[in-house]
């Protein structure tokens, strides 16, 4: 996937930024060690990236973004190595490499979660001023709890035992993906004193992403290999989940993708120059093909 | 449990206070059942009690301790629900129940876990002034983080590979419970704006009663049937796990349980007559029979 300039050295920093703050850590090896082995095992880093990117585009100054935007790869990372258990989608390969709970074993994966959730709370509490904290712990904690993550994770695991409709799976993707990201993007925007208009601009953009980014997701599940993925395919048919691809084909699938990237970068528009990087970055997602 | 009539109204308020929490919450209604179903399965509810009991000993004039009080036992629950798991102690039974997995199912519980500690964060967001927020989520976030609670799972999950001294034990029961119940003085004192001198008596009387709370249970877990404790027992031997009592003797236990509980009421003597009831509660707590 082939990043911006300025988007690769957001990149670059977050990379330089994550192990130091399990480095710190007094605690056992083990345990830390697991946290470890799935918070650098790669990935996009997407959503620390969007908290950069935000801040940046509404001219924010603080300098507490960098710490803010590893505490949402932490949440990132926490919800994967749990979605990758057994008695959730029982996933052995995860960015190439046996996943968490197969590299270790599943009550380490279990605690290195919970503990990689616990660690981003305890970085966004270090951020200053206070004020910024509690409206960032606030979005956050809705965003990943009942209401946002966990229950699209909950729906998800119901999906195989029901018919869900295309507005059914919106829903749980909304929740399961849209509103990390989403709140990704409003962080940002809090560490940089948006407007509240601006603020549901940021939001808008990252509910369109969000979505798109899912349908791609199920796009790649469909017609990839593990070897190009570097994460077990086919899951959604072996695990007899109803996606986009299979309701939609994968022509309807693509169309969505399109509709959605446009909502994107349309919200973003009144930003003018300023949204050129998100934009293209929105488009590099869309297109992607691992 | 014969709790003092002060004790007792604690607990009626938690309990009347607890289930709003949930109840308000938008999202999958097997979710949130399984969080309330394990929530308020009955409990000792102490971890609050210790908040509100530590809040009223300063002379606090908070009016957000009970939101803060459930936000802990919400934490509690949230690490009893994972700790049962088939993956961690492989319990069946909690507070007289079938646990929330078998109740539910794996996924599930894992799911309601994971939301009941989100959900415990977002209460404590919702408090105010923001600098009091920031500094129970900074303790809260390190007492159950790696650091602390996450800290004393792994090392509770590595106890069967290994043979552990008495210093091993107390390190892993300190981090396991004694955080979390320290943390719950701390952050009542918080609330009520301690001075630090206060704050650090209370963290002291917190510290023991945690270890003498967990030596308790190695006793009961040793000595009593499932029909008086309400949960699966002697699964220490089973999971071939060391405790107190395989490592001191029933005689030595107690002994340990009596110095411990010396030191927390010695811990609070400065307060002089405010002290009474929670040194009383130590004492209950010494020598319960569930």
């Amino acid at each position: 996937m082939k990043l911006s300039a300025a988007f690769e050295s957001y990149r670059i920093r977050i990379e330089a930024a994550l192990p130091g703050y399990l480095d710190r850590l007094q605690a056992p090896e083990r345990l830390v060690a697991a946290m470890r082995y799935s918070l650098m095992a790669g990935g996009k880093r997407i959503r620390p990236i969007l908290v950069l990117a935000a801040h940046e585009m509404v001219q924010g100054r603080s300098q507490q973004a960098v710490p803010v935007a590893c505490a949402m790869e932490m949440i990132h990372t926490y919800s994967l190595i749990h979605d990758d258990l057994p008695s959730m989608d029982n996933a052995d390969l995860r960015r190439g490499n046996p996943s968490c709970h197969v590299r270790f074993d599943e009550a380490t994966a279990l605690l290195a979660g919970n503990g990689l959730l616990t660690e981003a709370f305890r970085l966004i509490a270090d951020v200053r001023p206070e004020t910024v904290v509690v409206r960032v712990m606030s979005e956050v904690a809705v965003a990943i709890g009942a209401e946002g993550m966990m229950g699209g994770q909950q729906l998800d695991t119901e999906n195989s035992k029901r018919q869900p409709t295309q507005a059914d799976l919106e829903t749980l993707h909304r929740l399961k993906t849209g509103r990390l990201i989403a709140a990704s993007m409003v962080v940002g925007g809090f560490l940089g004193e948006a407007t509240v208009r601006d603020l549901d601009r940021l939001r808008s953009f990252g509910e369109s992403l969000g979505l798109m980014f899912q349908l791609v997701d199920d796009l790649l599940d469909a017609t990839s290999d593990p070897s190009q993925l570097g994460k077990t395919t086919h899951l959604d048919a072996r695990n007899k989940k109803e996606t986009f691809v299979s309701l939609l084909g994968i022509d309807g699938t693509k169309r969505l993708i399109d509709t959605h990237t446009a909502a994107a970068v349309a919200a973003l528009e009144p930003f003018g120059q300023a949204a050129v990087s998100l934009s293209e970055y929105a488009r590099v997602l869309a297109t992607r093909q691992s």
